[in-house]
């Protein structure tokens, strides 16, 4: 299945841009994921032969981040088996869009993960009864690649566009992980930081750690040090301190769903901190490829929020902190309303001020 | 050193108020202290015979909470070594007042630890040069079981005065821990509710877990759990998101040092806690004795706030969860401004508004 359609992407674990997601061509066809759940102190990878692996790896977290589940989702789908008798299209089609059925139950609320579903789903109803197994394959694969590659260009365009709010001698806040591990690669908000910082501007990033998963301090830290960006780790519950301090200037974060009207689904904490930088009169915003908008809903309110395990919070780094039995709240996203957004960056423009308006503007626009 | 003056104090460890702090007369007058730092899994007594056990106690937090530090480091004076000659009056006041200079080390920001020094300092001078080590000694554990049962007082008329905000059917939030475990027993912000619970309201708490060291998953939902207060753990950084929910009606925490303006020092997070209350129209309360307002200082700006060791955030739970020499900024405390807190309780009353006058009206009184 799957043959080999262009050469291994290589992998350099000591560069600065890790390409964290990779499709491996040879000898067997297969999604390999750097384990983001090991990071920061092992630098382990995850090969993926089969759609139940990747379902996994997204559920677990082993890759994460909106962009990037779109991405290996969309190679999980290249994953599914071919049929016994290798001309059966039809049989092949209904692999492939149980691929895609199941590969949509691994989370719930980063839609980037349906919108590259849905890419693959359209691929798979366009091809004929009169073509192979083998076609149909090769398209899944070219498809994916596209999202992949089109993921790529769009970090890099998100950070040439927000780059633009930092000056010399800024501190900037960001919660959780929207680096190049959340994406193809570079990042959204991160790659707007990166982009500043190559252009000689000296910021300096406060990262929250981001509980209970430690996003910030495992993830972000780790991908600001590689790239020589100056960063200092605080808990979630200081970046009110370090606000009123006056060493913040602007806070960036990624997104996980945006609706028409601009309300804004990421992390939990990430309202925390909007409205603490409201307060501190900080600019707040928003950095995301256009596959993270759900035009289809307007109000905050019906983006689905996943609810993930009390152990997360309990038992998180491998021994009880909590007394048995307690009962634990543990969302793993929480909505930015559009009010509190101070500006959008995304691959085709900035959206500012944040309505539906200037919404639904951009996304037709570029 | 130290002869028996009374009965050791029992300890039922399944009772609902655990004595945490003991003053253990037989057969060698020690103090006996509940490590914190193995709670909730581990209920492990610490016995210092000596004032530097004590200092460490106080230092690496076995013993933590203003007031219960204060009543541990009382009795740390009580152990300081009995000179060679037993009657040597002169050579036993300079220990004892060594002891006290020391112990004013172990931690800077909460003030009781050096308002309950001064009263010993106060009795070590009062004692005359024609009395004895012996005279001195026991005068001295007597003013530290008199601070040791003043706040066991003072915590029962705050609990009483502070549970007429609470009404039926509340969510109520606090941070860190300020229940019997910080105190001589029943607490301070806990005992607020406490006492509610106890006349029949029907609460529930929110306890953010207070990173980096989880008091408020470790020892304030066990503390709640002993005393079948409903209770549920969230991430600091969900407590904007339960805010939004409309889950919360009250906010109580603790306090490290109170301004003579009503400025108030208590565990990181707490400034955050106060702006998110702030933004959603909840009241926010702080509970505190009197012996923990500072009337020397008006501006919160001039608390000393104790900055921690990194290793608290990036090795918190035993293993590495942060990029190896990353940059970390962790003060023990922030200060939130009378501003945002809409009243105080003490054991003299309640301070409402917040501001200088009536702070020292409320301090005067009672």
């Amino acid at each position: 299945m799957n043959q080999p359609t262009g050469a291994t992407v290589s992998f350099a674990p000591t560069s600065k841009h890790l390409p964290s997601i990779q499709w491996i061509s040879e000898p067997i066809g297969h999604l390999r994921l750097l384990d983001q759940t090991r990071l920061p102190t092992e630098e382990v990878w995850l090969d993926c032969y089969d759609v139940a692996s990747v379902w996994k790896a997204i559920r677990n977290l082993q890759v994460r981040g909106a962009p990037a589940i779109g991405i290996a989702a969309a190679y999980g789908v290249c994953l599914a088996p071919l049929p016994p008798e290798p001309n059966d299209i039809q049989s092949f089609k209904r692999q492939c869009l149980e691929a895609c059925d199941y590969l949509a139950t691994s989370r719930p609320t980063a839609v980037n993960l349906f919108w590259a579903l849905d890419r693959l789903h359209s691929t798979i109803q366009s091809v004929g009864n009169d073509e192979s197994a083998a076609d149909l394959s090769r398209r899944l694969l070219t498809e994916a690649k596209s999202i992949h590659e089109e993921d790529r260009a769009m970090c890099h365009e998100i950070g040439r566009r927000g780059a633009e709010w930092f000056a010399d001698g800024m501190g900037i806040l960001t919660h959780c992980n929207a680096g190049g591990l959340a994406t193809a690669e570079y990042g959204t908000a991160l790659a707007a930081i990166f982009t500043a910082h190559d252009q000689g501007k000296r910021l300096h990033v406060f990262a929250d750690e981001t509980r209970p998963l430690l996003q910030g301090s495992r993830l972000t830290a780790w991908e600001l040090q590689r790239h020589g960006v100056p960063c200092t780790v605080i808990c979630d519950s200081m970046a009110a301190q370090v606000m009123r301090e006056g060493r913040i200037q602007a806070v960036i974060v990624g997104a996980d769903r945006i609706t028409s009207r601009g309300d804004t689904a990421n992390k939990i904490g990430t309202y925390s901190v909007a409205v603490l930088a409201a307060y501190h009169k900080i600019p707040f915003y928003v950095a995301a490829p256009s596959s993270t908008f759900d035009l289809g809903i307007q109000c905050g309110d019906e983006i689905p929020i996943e609810q993930r395990s009390a152990e997360e919070i309990t038992h998180g780094f491998g021994k009880a902190t909590a007394p048995a039995k307690v009962a634990v709240y543990n969302p793993a996203f929480d909505v930015t309303p559009a009010e509190l957004i101070h500006a959008i960056v995304t691959e085709k423009g900035i959206i500012q001020p944040v309505n539906e308006s200037t919404v639904r503007a951009c996304l037709k626009g570029g």
